[in-house]
């Protein structure tokens, strides 16, 4: 017997039925949105993220050798793909391009609650505007999307924030400031001891004074203070960014998901405009449940034209914990609108009336075991089968079938005829 | 700007638009069948495959080692993995298992026509049944999905064998007939010269008359004269076995696809009972297009209790290549609701719109890039939008919005509050 690699997991029916219609549900909002599927490789040349992510990146990488000798990595994340795809066909594609899938990543680490080493995400990106309507079309995705799945403004919050309002208010202090460490040390900041983020502010850079300054500046989250603070038309136009973004996302509707946050920066390097993150209200779920933000440069970075991009991947592990802890993880159960059950030789009967009843849209199962009636009784029940239909010797020869309600036991005779007959979707009650 | 890999694919949103139609409609089917989706692991042992096909699989896999020391293979297929998910949870699943799934699968071979490195597969699968039924059950799901495709029994047939039918025949010869070996010249039959075809066979252990006899009856199909020609209780067990498969798929209404084909051997050493090949009606794709069959022994093999079995797995590439050549290719085309287009400073109004129409479950796009009035037009024209509605602010001082259809070319005046209003879909033609 073999056992599953650490960090994967099997999907048995109950739980992937949940699944399903959770991917059902962010999938359907992003079509509504008008992002388009796309299909992606799993594989890519590893030099792809050692680029963008430096030669560190491959310890944490399923990376090998194929035997083409070319240096491979089974893919941790989609930005490079898509990245890939948007430069090769830069010239064909309409701007601005929207594309989502779903799909799995892999990435060497320890597991832990909600993550694994091979996880789900959803990714959503335009590409191609750099307008604030943009950013907050993203937003309004990822709230739709939430709400749609049944979560409320009391469940979830996205905490936003700016890298150019970060950058230039570092930018601002003067110095030789390491604007991606300090940066780094604010992704940090809610994890850590206050000490601890000052010495890590002190290490980008700053001095003890500037650190404490920084923090509270950050904390206090004034913008026009910011503004005033650091005096640069970097700064405003960050802001200004910002408020847009805001004020587009009060047109969509989605205002009230978001909170105003500068101390979330988001870990990844290539953001370079607005950053945000999904958090759950109640801190149950501690660590952020997904995020997104503007990437402007990356296309460029990777040989495309210069193509502004903002995006949002929400992980479906950490979303299902959000879901279930909310109290509105769909149920993990089968469902099944009819079984049809055969006493004696009549299968040829029985085939009839599943057909007719798939031809309407129906899930149907019928014996495929040649089985007892207890049997076939018990695994119809197994399969939470709504209507069972017995098709039985003794009733065929006066043309009836027996129609059984499983929720209450009722059943009733009905003629084969009838069955489905006219009914699109035929239960006991349209016989009584 | 890095390459993707040899034998890799990105889909854009067109191509992907039609294969999705394709997915949807396949597992719409294997739904209406009562099979139930399950989602597994893109890594597995690489010993579940050495064991299984023997060391040479190997050279045929993505293997490696993990980080962790572990031999490890990008799953090439789908069976020993969910044998590994019966074998795990052997007590606490209900008989019969049904599973369905679609993904992709990996194994490094020379690309050619509608095959692939990364290659996808629906398997669909019944665990826990030596009845008859359950084959039928298989090639009635998997003939309903191809009619559901938009196929007809002038585009496709199922050529039907049985492994111990063959299994038997070679036995009755007597001597040291080496089975396996006899039964994989039996699947190259087709492909090569028939001299050739004989030396396989003679190699395998038949003498040179014993090869022409052999081929003469399996070309000539005829059941009862294979019974007394064996004179053996098993190949008699096996027709009549292959002959209730063949009745039960009449009672399904499934008869008229499938063709008694004794030369049709699947490869595959696993297969011990009935096997399948979906080919091409007019031979315009001469390979098979997929196949399946019966494999009762695998589940014992990996370390679970005897549990039969029988499966199909249709591949996506060869399949869009039927579908393709019989004119029933899904349109590689976007497809979009509405486009609401913002001219001026109207972006309030129009979301508003926009979030209606989402609601009543529609594909809606908007200005995400602050463009003019022409490129809007040209975007919505570009994703083949049904209707454009119109915010101008002209129109919204006298309450006003402008309904456009796209294929048409005409448009009208329409009051704010009418759109939606109570409409559902509501187009130009609602409002003239």
């Amino acid at each position: 017997m073999y056992d599953r690699l650490k960090g994967f997991r099997d999907f048995y029916p109950e739980e992937m039925a949940a699944r399903r219609a959770m991917i059902d549900t962010l999938e359907a909002t992003a079509s509504q949105y008008g992002f388009r599927e796309v299909g992606t490789p799993a594989l890519e040349r590893t030099q792809m993220y050692v680029d963008k992510s430096g030669e560190e990146i491959v310890e944490e990488l399923y990376a090998f050798t194929d035997d083409g000798g070319r240096e491979v990595a089974m893919t941790p994340e989609l930005t490079p793909t898509v990245a890939r795809m948007v430069v090769a066909k830069q010239q064909a594609l309409t701007k601005p391009i929207k594309w989502y899938s779903t799909r799995p990543f892999w990435r060497y680490e320890e597991p832990q609650q909600g993550r694994f080493r091979e996880f789900y995400q959803l990714n959503a990106d335009i590409f191609g505007s750099t307008a604030p309507t943009a950013d907050a079309e993203i937003l309004a995705f990822a709230a739709d999307a939430m709400t749609a799945l049944g979560l409320t403004a009391a469940d979830f919050e996205f905490r936003i924030s700016h890298r150019d309002i970060l950058g230039g208010l570092l930018e601002s202090m003067g110095g030789d400031v390491d604007t991606r460490a300090a940066i780094r040390a604010v992704d940090k900041s809610e994890k850590i001891e206050r000490a601890a983020y000052h010495d890590l502010l002190v290490d980008a850079g700053l001095s003890r004074e500037q650190a404490v300054e920084f923090e509270a500046l950050l904390e206090n989250g004034d913008l026009d203070e910011l503004i005033e603070f650091a005096g640069t038309d970097r700064v405003e136009a960050a802001v200004e960014n910002l408020r847009a973004v805001l004020a587009a996302a009060e047109d969509f509707g989605v205002r009230e998901y978001i909170t105003l946050s500068l101390e979330t920066a988001r870990g990844l390097d290539y953001y370079t405009g607005v950053v945000f993150e999904c958090f759950d209200s109640t801190g149950d779920v501690s660590r952020a449940v997904f995020g997104g933000g503007r990437y402007d440069d990356l296309i460029e970075s990777v040989g495309g034209q210069p193509t502004p991009a903002v995006g949002v991947a929400p992980g479906l592990a950490p979303l299902s914990l959000l879901l279930q802890r909310a109290g509105v993880w769909p149920e993990e159960a089968l469902s099944t609108d009819y079984y049809v059950l055969q006493i004696g030789d009549t299968r040829s009967e029985a085939a009839r009336i599943v057909r007719a009843l798939r031809e309407r849209g129906h899930v149907v199962e019928t014996d495929v075991s040649e089985r007892s009636f207890g049997a076939q009784l018990e695994y119809a029940d197994s399969i939470n089968a709504e209507t069972v239909v017995i098709v039985g010797e003794q009733d065929l020869t006066e043309g009836m079938v027996t129609v059984k309600d499983m929720a209450s036991g009722d059943q009733a005779q009905v003629p084969i005829e009838a069955f489905p007959g006219d009914h699109e979707a035929p239960r006991l009650a349209d016989f009584e």
